[in-house]
């Protein structure tokens, strides 16, 4: 869940933040604000590239984190004042209870930081959600994301050393998006 | 190298590379179109958190890119097209070379796929370059981009379970910036 997303200024970070979210793993992301636009654009992307991912937007932040909190999810807030990712990753690891990631921008409610099983800092410099979202997921599946597949898509990127090699699907036409 | 910035449309996403470069130990990024704003933004950083990172912009991208291949520095090209970055990190990791890691929004010009040493994949899905060049870093360092140490700022994290502390370090007033 992203928190304090302003559809006109982050639109490309609150993007992005989603991009992310898809790529590393997540199953969903929940932002604040109403964006009916970053639905349609993560919709777009998983027509193309596959697999189910959502996004909701306009979700109550408070009231959602309220009812994580109840049903026993394990709340992880990245922020850059938290503990150090490889120090406490193996025990976020450990854990198999649902999660719920926060990520915030400069300022976040102060219950984050209070309501968090952990808070997890991916380095103690200022950087980016993005970054930490992603550095974050990477280290959770030990790299796994790798392996992901996404099915039902009409393109499949095949890794290349040069150039670009894409797939087409079912259907597809083989042009990237 | 961040190619295609456009100050306007890609402040933040530009800033936010430039942070990811700096926290996780890079020396310099470079932009091809000038934007004073974020080499001030860095250098506002840079005393508050300390380090000499560096903002280059208005670097003409194709000089500085032929430049660097000459000098016989690595070309490491960050795209979703390239090889998986699990299966190529090891051989990059025994480069002594300086190494020079192009990053660019949608479109590239084809010669980064020509010129790079390495086409690198951060997985083979679409999502953000703020977030394939953390990732990258990361696995080059493997991880020590946690221990950096960032000398001469006012201010220093130090890592919570709850809550935010920060340091004020030689004048500093402790205030985050």
């Amino acid at each position: 869940m992203r928190y304090g997303h302003r559809p006109k200024r982050d639109k490309r970070i609150s993007t992005h933040l989603a991009l992310v979210a898809r790529a590393f793993g997540a199953d969903e992301i929940w932002f604040d604000e109403k964006d009916q636009n970053i639905e349609e654009k993560l919709e777009g992307v998983n027509r193309t590239f596959g697999g189910g991912f959502k996004v909701k937007t306009g979700v109550n932040w408070k009231e959602a984190l309220t009812t994580c909190k109840e049903q026993g999810w394990c709340i992880v807030h990245l922020t850059m004042y938290g503990m150090p990712l490889p120090q406490i990753v193996k025990s976020i690891r450990r854990e198999e209870r649902d999660m719920l990631i926060l990520v915030g921008g400069p300022k976040v409610p102060r219950l984050f930081y209070e309501i968090a099983d952990y808070n997890v800092s991916v380095t103690n410099q200022p950087h980016s959600e993005v970054a930490a979202l992603a550095v974050f997921l990477d280290w959770l599946l030990e790299g796994k994301e790798f392996q992901l597949e996404f099915r039902g898509g009409r393109l499949k990127i095949i890794p290349s050393e040069r150039g670009k090699h894409v797939e087409a699907l079912g259907g597809g036409n083989g042009e990237p998006c």
